[in-house]
Order: C-alpha cells, then structure tokens, then sequence
C-alpha cells in the first residue's frame, strides 16, 4: 500500500518522473492491475528488474528484504536511496554496502537528509510519537504514556484474520502492548534529542476501525505551562511546513489524505497532554519519503505533497 | 459464520442441545478459539466425527461439500437433516440416498417442512427476495428489477482482496451482476408459486461497507393499489411470527441481529416499489434453520429466535 | 437510546410486563414510531403520566432531571426505582424523598441492591473502568492511567456536529480528558473498595466510529504476578454469569449486543495491562438496570439477559 | 460542505487566489473555524459582504437562495457566476438579471461554458447519471433503470435523524424513490442529447452509510454489443481529463477525493449494464465547478484537479 501511494504521489509530483516500478511477483502487469484508481494516469508495467538510470531509488519492501536486497544488488553510488523498510532506522544497523542512511524525519533532521545518499524513512508509529515529543524531550522528566490507534491500511494488505472486514469493522482491540517495534527506534529518537532522557515509554497500540490515519495521545508530567509548551513546539516547527500546533482539539480526518500533522497541547495540573494525528500512509509512509527526496534534491519541501484534505 | 451463528442460537435455545460439533479442520480445539464471544457459555471441543446419537444434523459444509457428505456417511433414517448449502435446493437437486430435501422457506412450505426428515435452507438473497415477491406472484405481469445490498458476512471468511477490511471500508461494489447463483432457485420458487410466471428477473448484487444484513429493494409493474398489495401481504403472512409488513420505508438495523423481516411497499404511478431486509446470518441462514427445526419438531416457530435487535 | 434498549429487553423478560412507558414529548404517539424495529412486538403508545399500579419504576431521564422527577412525584413507597442517571450515584447525593439509592452495581453491591428500594444504576464508563479494577484495589499501589473508547450511542441522540455521520465516520477525537464527569464516581467506587486507596487515575476518554461497545485499556504498576492477578479476578467474579476472565486479548464485538463483560489481564514486567469491553447500552446502561431489577425480585440474575452476541 | 470543498480546490489552484469567502451565519470567524484542517492554509475571515472586485463568484447557498441573491445584489456584468444550487439548471428557470445560465456539465456543454458569463454546476445525481448514459442516448430504446448509493455528505450538514452517526453507522435506507428532484434536470438534460428520448427513468437513490461518493448502477436494452458502447464512450469522452470507461467493474473508492468519473459498460444479453462511480463533493459539486471555471477562463481544464485518489 505504501508502493501504491508513493505512485500516486510521484505521478503528480512536478519534478519526478518515474523510471520503472520493479516486482518480482507482479512483473509483466501493468501497475493498474494492482492499482485500478490509476487508469488513465500510468501506462507503466511492473519490471522484473530494477533499472540502474535514476536518481534516487525507493525500496519498498518487507522488513528484512530491504537489506538483503542491497547486498544482493550493486547500486550505483550516485544513486540516492530512500528505504521505507525498518531495516536502517537504528544507529547500529544504519550502515549497508558503504552507506550511511540518515534517519529520514525532516523536522529533526533536515541538514543531514540535504547531504545523505541513502535515507532510512521513519515507521508510523514513531513518526507520529516523535513529532508529538521532539520539542518536549528537553523537559520530559516522568514517564510517557502513549496510546495511538491506527488505521487497516497500518497493516499493509496481509490476510489475516484481523484484516477481515467482518473481523474489523465497528471492532476494536490492542496489539503488541508495551512491545511494538517501534519503540526502540523511538526511544533512540528521543535520546539522540536528550541524550539524558531515560524514563520510560509505555505505549498501547490499538487498531482502529478505518482505513487511514494514526490518532496518537500521550501525557507526562511538566512543569512548563501549557502556553510555553505550545509557544516551544510553534518555535520547533516554525518552518515546517507541515506541522501545525495548537490547543484545541484535533479530530483524526484534519489529516486524512494530506502530509500535515496537527498537534494539539493542554496541559492538566501536572500532566501536559497532547494528542498528534497523521495519515499512516501519507506523513507516516510514502508523503514523508516524497518530502525527504524533495530535500535530498534541493527542492522545495512541500513539491507535490499539497494534498486536498479529504476531510469528510 | 454460518455455523458459528448456528452453535451461539442453539446455546441458547430452551430446548435444543448441542450433542457435538464436528469439524475436520478445527477438530480437538475448543469451540470459543474459533467464536471468542462465547467464552463461558460453550465448553465443546470440536470433534473429527460425527455422532449418529442426534435428533437432527445441521450441515453446514461449503457448497458441494453436503452432498458428498452425506454419500460417504450413512445417517440413520431417524436423524432429520437441515443442511445450509446450496447443494439440494433446487427440484432436481433436492434428493440424496433416498431423502427428499423439502426447500426450507417456512412462509412457503412450512406444512411439507413439517413432516421432512431433510430440509434445504434457502440462500440468504433468495430467502429476502421470495419473502418481497411471493405474495404478489399471481399479479406479477412484467420484468422484476431487483437490488440487493449485501454485508460482508454474507462472503464468510475466506481471504480475498475484496473481504479486507483495507478494501471493503467505505467502498461499493458489484458482482455476479444479472448471474448471481441464487437466480435459478428463486426463479424455481417464483414459479412453483405462479407455475405461468415467465417474466425475466434483474439482479444486480451488491457488496456493502458494513457486516450484517441485506438491503433488497425490487420492482415491477401491477394494477393493483399499493393499499391492495399491502392487504395481500398481511393476509399472506399473518401467521408468520416474523415477517412484518408496512407502507413506510424500512431501514436495515430494524432486523440486524434478528430473525425478523421488514418488508415495506408502495405504489407509484405503474410500479409497486418493495423493500425487504433481512440479517443474512439469522433470517438469511442460521436462524431460518433453527426455524425450521422448530417446526420439524412441533415446536412453537419462534421458540429460540426473540432476538433483541440491535436497533443502532 | 437507553429507554429503547430497555423497552427492548423487557418486552423479551419472561418475568416482566410494561405497564406503560411514559414521555412528555412523545405521549400519544406509539412506542414504534421512535423504535421503528419494535413493530410487531409494542403495541403500547407513550403516555403523558406515570402510574403507579406498578412494582418496578425505570427513570430515563437527562441528567438533574430524575431528581427533579422525584421531587415533584409522589411515588408509592411500594414501587421500586431504577434510575439510570448519574443523579443520585455518589454517596452524597444518594438520598431523595426518603429513599436511599443503592449504587448498582451487581458485582460489588448486590446484597444491598437485593434489599434496596431506590438503586442508581452506574454509568458506562464507571461500569467498565470498577469491573476492570476493583478485584485489584487491594494491590494498587501507583496511578492509574485509563483509555477508553466510546461507541456514539455513549452521546445518545443529541445533535451536535459530533455526532454527524459526516464528521463522525472514519474519525477518531478526545474529549473531557482527564475530567470526564463519570470519575467522581468512579473514584468513590474505587475507594469503597479500598478506601487508603489514594492514588491518581489518569482517564482518556475517545469518540470512536461505531455505535455500540466501549473499550477499555488501563495499567498500574502491581506486584503480583499476572496468574495471580488472574486468579484473584477469577475468585472475586465466580459468581457473576456475565463477567468472563482471561489472559488473551479481547475484542469489542465479543460483547456488543450482550451484556457480559471480557476482562483481559496480562502482566508486562512492572505494569498489569487490564483490557474490558461492554456493550454501553446493555451492561452498561439498561442491560444492568434489568440485572438490577432481578436481583431486587429476587429473579436469576441472567433473566432475560442471555442475549446472541452480535460477534460480527 | 461543498463550500467548504471549493475553499480546499481553490487554495492550492495555482491560478485561483480567494478574495473573500461570504457567509451571514459565520461573519467574522476564521473561515479555519468552520473548516479546522485549513490551519495554516487560509487565514481568511468569512465577510458580511461580498465585494465586486473578482473574476468569478461561487454561489453555495441553499437551493432557493441564489436566486433570491441574485435578484437583491447588482452583480456587475464582468463578474462571472458559477452557482451550485439548483436554481438555474432547468432550461425554464435559468435566466436571472439578464443572465443566461449555462447548464455546466463541462463533457456536454464545454464549448458553452467557455462563451458563458454563468454556469448552473450540475447536481452530484444528475452528473453521476448523465455521464453514464449521455453517449448512449442516440441508442435507448426502453426503459432505463437506476440504483444510486450516495454518501452522507450529499446531505450536507443539516441535523436530522438520518444524519446522526448512531443511526446510519452500519445502515442503509432509500429515499425519494422514482421522486428525486434531480429527475428533471437528468431527463432535460438527456433529452437535450436525444430529443425524440421519451423512455420513462426509474431511479432508487440510497442513502450509503459512508461519507463520500456516489456509486450508480443502471441498465437499459440496446442492441449494440459491449465492445462496440466501450468505442462509443471513449470516443466521447476521448478529451476528457477526468473520464475513464472499461470493462472492468468499478468500485467506489477509485475516485473517492478525485475530480475522476470511472465508467464500466458490460452487455449482458439484452441489456447494457453500466456502472459509474464519481465523488459527491468533487465531480459532483465542487470539483465540476471548479472545472467550470478552468473553462471559463480558459485554463487547462485539469488546473488544480489533478488531485490523489484517497483509494484506500
């Protein structure tokens, strides 16, 4: 799904033009036979190889398959690589056949993406948590508690019984408590930050009843008011040109079909409290790797990811 | 799902008990790993055989499967047989080692039903559309024009693109347009009620974005009054613990999660338009062959099936 | 939508007979024209008055309302009250005309309510978070951080954007977090149980996009083991015939259309993780009013309460 | 709500800028308020007024309304109008001031748009069965028949009971049947194409428990084989941006949040099957009218509408 959408992204996206789209299991159909929204916009036909003539690759692939595929393909060097996989977003595992994959979250880490040639593009999950804490870490001294609801397509298009629509629908449930995979690449996140940062994370993942969007909340406690806290984030961000900050509420479809993040502060007593919501695969996926290209390519961020909100 | 909603009536059913459920993939698991929801209320464990020890036998096989069953299994002639496959509906399908399987619409047929020993449970889109038709058979003089809205529980559980929650979520579709596999039958029960109705019938099914019921809407052209037509109706079905009829519109979760039947008619101008709803898993399946049970063994027809709608 | 739900499980009660069902609003039309799915079963119109020739009083009233009702009624001492507003819950506010409400719920109070005259049923929220934590409370020692999730019939019929098909569908929000007003209640609850307990519950209540069910996660920190916690939920709950206690994660549709309740416990290095569903319309409202008044007649507790869950 | 989806298509037009946005209800709130995911997109106020220095005004008022504004404000002659209501589609209502208004289906009427100093936008229904029927016209011999699941947002933002989440979640009712107000302007309109049509048009409009889009199925007998409609329609809609005609079946969410109209024709003996899918807000609202204005002035037809299917 992630795939499909960084098609439909590039499709649209002034300055790109793609090249091939390789699959070993699809190679020969044309891409809308597994993307039929596409008719009328993409003539293109799965390969069965990558080609080396581009200036920056997109892995696309299962957690794993990524660097396998690395090892087992010699990229040319002037080829940038942008890799949606897990496989490179820890420091320990950042380095593959003589590169170095920066990680790939543009309010973070905008000057070493403007210099990588291989870029690792944050999970969902974090993304979403990251952006809701960066701006924080600073004066984080408790516990974080985290809850965040994902949305079907979270899960990519495997067939499992959770996946069912009879299962899903108007259900709900948990997965993965305390334990999701992104809490390590989280937590280094958070202490590449604040490198004195080491309470503790707990976070409850939950899969929603929709198809699209992350709605994340999650409280510590602070000192700062709520109004410092939100004047801190508008200055983090101020020159992003995605995220938003206030204090009121925000509402999950605010988001829905766009690359923006909108992240809302109050502060309770002692808790502050702040809820952030993306579109998984959007700022959570293909958007963001759309938008680290745009920045490896000395491009305006924002080229191609000035999305209609679909809002309703 | 069928058998699931099967087992979760009968558990309940004041004077049914589940002898033995048996299944060949499951068998030696217990009951609630493959229905969760009955945790506390069912204690069985799937078994690898059947128990000829058994007043009546629900089969509820894949189609194709009920046949085949009962040729390679010598059920006693005392077991009475309710099967939910498609495989002895029609006249010419209807016997098997010496049964003659009575087609299970009690509206219909409930005095053949009562001396059966093998009933075949209609389909859940025919059951809706002769329980929307029959009445009207002897006035019916032109093309019937039927619409049909399915949930998704009406594909049961098997893994395919369209039954992903990813897919279906907020998505319409067709299928099997003006060739779905229930025509034959309710075309063979059309005409048994009007042996000179030879008027074509237009079916167009539809997959809905939600779980349960269908939402069939049909017309046709007839002299008669809509206030007529109602008369004809009530007349008909009066005797009937769970089919209502009314001159405004209908809504699907009038019936989800009931046996009941809403069916709604109006008049205009040449047409009289007609709404049925039914849940597909309950009037549609399970609970139409608990109904049957009752009335093959002269119990109240209602007894088991007062089911609390869920009505939001 | 409680009222209707009532209605709904009373016309099915072996042991119960409407008498009259009385709305300001509504007296003289028929009870189907609001519940358009009770057809065929409610004859009965509402009413301008109240009578008194009956043994049990539901109150489904807004909330300041009921007392209101009380106040400016005179209802025979005789007839017993059942009030589903939050008016007379808390200890200090459980007095009216001479009657002392019982807080109901049957898990914690039922040889109180058994004797009551006058019982306050508890609210959706409270019914899930006390049956999730109570057999705990001796063992709390740390804070309490709750999340629940809400169906929309948790708002009723209000028409507020909110609850707006078009805002609500495929969208997720907060509301009232940290101060929702059903946690003055809980808390007291908490501390009848325990009453050093002294502790901060931390309560994140969220709009989901279904109708019926709430979800429940909560954690603390505890130090027994996540068997014995189990162990002590199981003794505390053996003899509840709705209450079903496991290790496994739960879902909501385990419950929606029931009135059981699924409490998962595991246990995650310091913290226990306690998931609960309810159906907040049943267990959680008017399902547990009519548990009330089984028990108040000294009825089975389960009378007219074994409901088909809706499992999909 | 299509309002507020032309403030979202006009924003990031490139050759658009929004002078002002009128609203009597809403003046001098932020227009973010009513629309909360244009935070950080439009920092416009809604006026009191409207102001006569613009090339186009949009009219989104109620039906009714616009002609009423029309007549009470002296709109200078320069200024083109584009209105969405329905006040002007009919041949015999669409004159006002000495203004003749267009009928703005831009696939029919393209080359008097470009001439036109007002456009009557077409309604969601009308398009979705226009665009499917209108190169068929020459070769309709009977009756056509319609089915047409809309999504809640077709209703806008009025506050009835069918437009609470509680009751149309999971839930599926008709209205209208064989009475929708845009029969009119279909059957003008197809008359317009084919004068000596005079087949009668039943249409069954459905309310959809989603919120976006429009799914229209409709058959009718013709003589001509499948391949050789397929030729004709794409013939037709050869110079189209936004129309695409296969074989395939189509499903709603290929345009959902698009200015796209997928069409499939299949043959089924004697009739033609044809189903169209479009998005209510956009090709049926917004969208279109935007296209409308791109004609008008002489853009790319396409400005500002080439826009990222939301397909999952």
């Amino acid at each position: 799904m992630a795939a499909g959408e960084l098609i439909r992204l590039l499709l649209q996206h002034p300055q790109a033009h793609i090249q091939f789209v390789q699959s070993e299991s699809q190679a020969g159909k044309r891409v809308v036979y597994c993307h039929p929204d596409l008719e009328g916009e993409c003539n293109l036909k799965f390969t069965s190889s990558w080609q080396p003539d581009v200036d920056v690759l997109f892995i696309c692939k299962g957690h794993g398959q990524s660097r396998k595929f690395l090892e087992e393909n010699m990229i040319p060097k002037r080829v940038k690589i942008i890799d949606l996989s897990q496989d490179f977003r820890l420091k320990e595992t950042s380095t593959s056949q003589g590169r170095n994959f920066v990680y790939g979250l543009p309010e973070l880490n905008a000057n070493l993406i403007k210099e990588a040639d291989a870029v690792a593009n944050p999970g969902c999950f974090a993304t979403s948590i990251e952006l809701a804490l960066i701006p924080l870490m600073k004066s984080v001294e408790s516990n974080i508690h985290v809850h965040a609801i994902t949305g079907s397509t979270g899960a990519g298009q495997s067939l499992s019984v959770t996946s069912l629509f009879s299962w899903r629908d108007n259900n709900i449930s948990t997965y993965k408590v305390f334990e999701h995979q992104h809490l390590s690449e989280i937590e280094e996140t958070l202490r590449y930050v604040n490198p004195s940062f080491n309470s503790r994370m707990y976070m409850v993942p939950v899969r929603g009843n929709y198809a699209r969007g992350i709605f994340t909340t999650l409280y510590t406690s602070a000192s700062l008011s709520g109004q410092e806290i939100r004047d801190t984030y508008r200055r983090y961000y101020q020159d992003s040109p995605f995220v938003r900050v206030n204090g009121d509420q925000v509402y999950l479809k605010k988001v829905v079909n766009t690359n923006n993040v909108f992240i809302s502060i109050r502060k309770d007593v002692d808790m502050v409290f702040i809820e952030c919501v993306i579109d998984n695969l959007l700022k959570g996926a293909s958007g963001q790797a759309v938008q680290n290209m745009n920045i490896m390519f000395a491009l305006d961020e924002s080229t191609g990811l000035k999305l209609k909100p679909s809002a309703y």
